[in-house]
């Protein structure tokens, strides 16, 4: 059968985030939480307004999915995130057992694979749907801060 | 001079917070943050009340710090805390950039250091402080809970 639920649906609906985080100023990284087919949870970066590190898109989806869910454990739930997840993002992962990760693009300094962090074993990961798009929308927002100060 | 506030006066205050977590039933870790010898943050382990894997100790005390501040970064700031702090906390502390970092229990399944975290280049850290103390609490929370079950 088909559906338009796939992968690059859900990606699309985080990169919506993206661009709303991108609209205030933040480091345009978006993020949204499935379960079964149905977005439970959507949220971006709001580190700036918020004057707070944690503000991460992906913590605030993680809070926001255990709320609507009711328990701590995310099970048969997918993370869709525009950028990789940061230690502390991949370490709060950890904890909920999340089933799925999914992100787009890479980030080779400060993403979770190359500082070292684990996923619980439980997790799957898949990379790169719609790498493209949202690498460009995180590079026009730091070509512009640059252009700016 | 002689001064009541080191690092023993404040990691006293941490294990009065691990204290109140444990009284909430939650694994009982505590917080606390201090600038210039002032208390400025202080938090338990609220995982089980808030149904948030991400309500650790340390992430409340690290939003509760900042927002005191005015800003993002803790220069100058030492958190307290009653045992090693994971992946999630220490990421956390990473982009905090705290100046310094005290705790009293290690953990050596999930501890930062173990799981091969990285904290910011400007955090220095100390460990061991009331140690004893903290991790009594903490054996005896696992003592009772799997009793109970």
């Amino acid at each position: 059968m088909l559906t338009p639920f796939d992968d690059n649906y859900f990606m699309k609906k985080a990169l919506e985030e993206a661009q709303l985080a991108y609209e205030k100023a933040e480091v345009p990284v978006g993020a949204v939480i499935t379960h079964q087919n149905t977005i439970i949870a959507r949220s971006h970066n709001l580190t700036e307004q918020l004057t707070d590190v944690t503000a991460h898109a992906e913590m605030q989806a993680i809070t926001s999915a255990a709320n609507f869910i009711g328990g701590k454990y995310l099970k048969d739930c997918t993370l869709y995130v525009t950028l990789e997840p940061c230690q502390m993002c991949a370490g709060a992962l950890y904890w909920s057992q999340i089933s799925r990760l999914v992100f787009a693009a890479e980030d080779e300094k400060r993403g979770y694979r190359n500082m070292g962090t684990k996923l619980h074993p439980k997790t799957k990961v898949k990379l790169g749907v719609l790498a493209e798009e949202a690498s460009s929308l995180l590079k026009r927002f730091f070509i512009e801060k640059r252009n700016l100060n």
